[in-house]
């Protein structure tokens, strides 16, 4: 019986390993710099993109370390993100995984250099391990290329510009569903499907977990939203409600919480169809789909 | 006999076009974000450091063509950092260039994304290139590092930190030497040297030329400091005397104006000398070099 807990656990724990081995060179004298940097990406998270890009690598028979400097590379891309959004200029949150976010703890100068060097480290890790001896470098800069594609202009950055315009105002759910494919779908759906292709999958396995993304990165911000209503201040390290307070259009206040719930898990199920052709194999990415739509943080 | 004046303006209305040539998938309807990419990116720089890449790859026996996608992300990466640390969490400046500042003209979030999405696009340009057929991959990648690693947390916005902490306080020249080889020096180095790689340069080649880069970086910050004294407003396209209003120690305030020129210069002369391995081929980089501390803007 594949048990998702302890699977997410050994995960969580040599993907924080991987995280903490690129500072090495920065020890034992951080800047301050590299402190806000180590700060907000060692502040916790789930984790879930690394887990997402490194299960996509297995599913298609390569291994972790095939793709952990990838794996290392999204999760520095999404720090960065959660850095800037909860600035005073953006969202202007106090608390993010339970503890002050980035510029609460330094300052606001400090924050946005800090996440302007995560996501630069992003892409030296990523074009680092493509030059690597016995690596395939075309695989890496496919890999570089859909991660920068998912993550800017047409795609994150655009995401959280849709998502600031759209405060206070009245959207459809259809617009709502296309800022949420670029704010937090792309990314995921960039996650899995870089795992995928550093794994060694073929061009048909990598489509299917492609997809496969695409669905749970919307099913994910659906639950988020639902989370943001139901979810418990002490297990989520923030306050709910936060969404109303926004005025922020979500999936509940369109649709209503039990529609956006079934919403969710009919995500889930396009999410798990797609992981047929791997069979057994596919089980890690299955219960995955499910952890992000029952999970309660 | 080479003439600069007709060299940079050709360069430029190359670099330009190549510039707006990025953009061309989100015409007719640019959204906000890539108007507010654009609007920072097209208020007219000198694209010191594209020519320089371009310059360096023609040094080696390299083509225009060859880096024009390295040059293109080089300055969308020093447009982004000029957007950052204009913010009024940093420099807080009103006019860049002549012109409003990307969070006047626009607001501050609008400006911290758009400089998000400016560096992240840096890096699926040098991803895409190096995918190209007929392109050399390792070559790409190597680009790629060794940008990244010049603007990020051990070089550019390592600079920026240290910048804003030196503000006010008293700093020697030894230190502000570090501050400006981080802040400047480094990716105008990586600058030439991408050019030297990409255009296929020996490793001999690249490194003198890396050496001439590192030379006229730090000659350029110097140069920036006795303009910032002694340069007209009208053609720097921003007030002088701001550094002083900012307590900013510079070379001219720690060491007096007259042995400032004097260290531009010496810098200068030892750029020069690294361009002797390439005769008359190293022309355009020299005329560079002078320009870098001769200009009045």
């Amino acid at each position: 019986m594949f048990d998702l807990k302890v699977y997410l656990k050994t995960k969580q724990q040599t993907v924080n390993a991987a995280l903490k081995k690129l500072w090495d060179d920065t020890e034992p004298y951080p800047t301050p710099l590299v402190r806000a940097m180590r700060y907000s990406l060692e502040a916790g998270g789930k984790r879930l993109r690394p887990i997402l890009c490194i299960g996509a690598a297995e599913t298609v028979g390569g291994s972790e370390a095939d793709v952990m400097p990838a794996a290392c590379a999204l999760e520095l891309v999404h720090t960065y993100s959660l850095i800037h959004d909860d600035l005073p200029a953006m969202d202007d949150d106090d608390l993010r995984r339970g503890k002050p976010t980035c510029h609460r703890a330094f300052d606001e100068a400090t924050a946005i250099l800090a996440g302007d060097a995560l996501l630069t480290t992003a892409f030296e890790i990523l074009a680092a391990s493509g030059r690597r001896e016995g690596n395939d470098a075309l695989k890496w800069l496919e890999a570089a290329h859909l991660i920068a594609r998912a993550a800017g202009y047409s795609g994150m950055v655009q995401g959280q510009m849709m998502d600031l315009a759209a405060e206070g105002k009245e959207i459809t759910m259809e617009e709502l569903d296309r800022l949420h494919q670029f704010k937090t779908g792309a990314i995921i759906e960039a996650s899995v499907k870089a795992g995928a292709i550093l794994g060694g999958g073929s061009s048909r396995e990598v489509d299917a977990l492609g997809d496969y993304g695409r669905h749970i990165g919307l099913a994910f911000q659906m639950a988020d939203d639902i989370l943001n209503i139901e979810g418990k201040p002490e297990s989520l390290g923030k306050p709910v409600g936060s969404d109303q307070a926004h005025q922020k259009a979500t999936g509940p206040s369109l649709i209503g919480l039990e529609r956006a719930k079934a919403r969710a898990r009919h995500l889930m199920e396009r999410a798990l169809e797609q992981l047929k052709i791997f069979g057994i194999r596919g089980d890690p990415l299955a219960a995955l789909a499910r952890y992000v739509v029952e999970r309660n943080k």
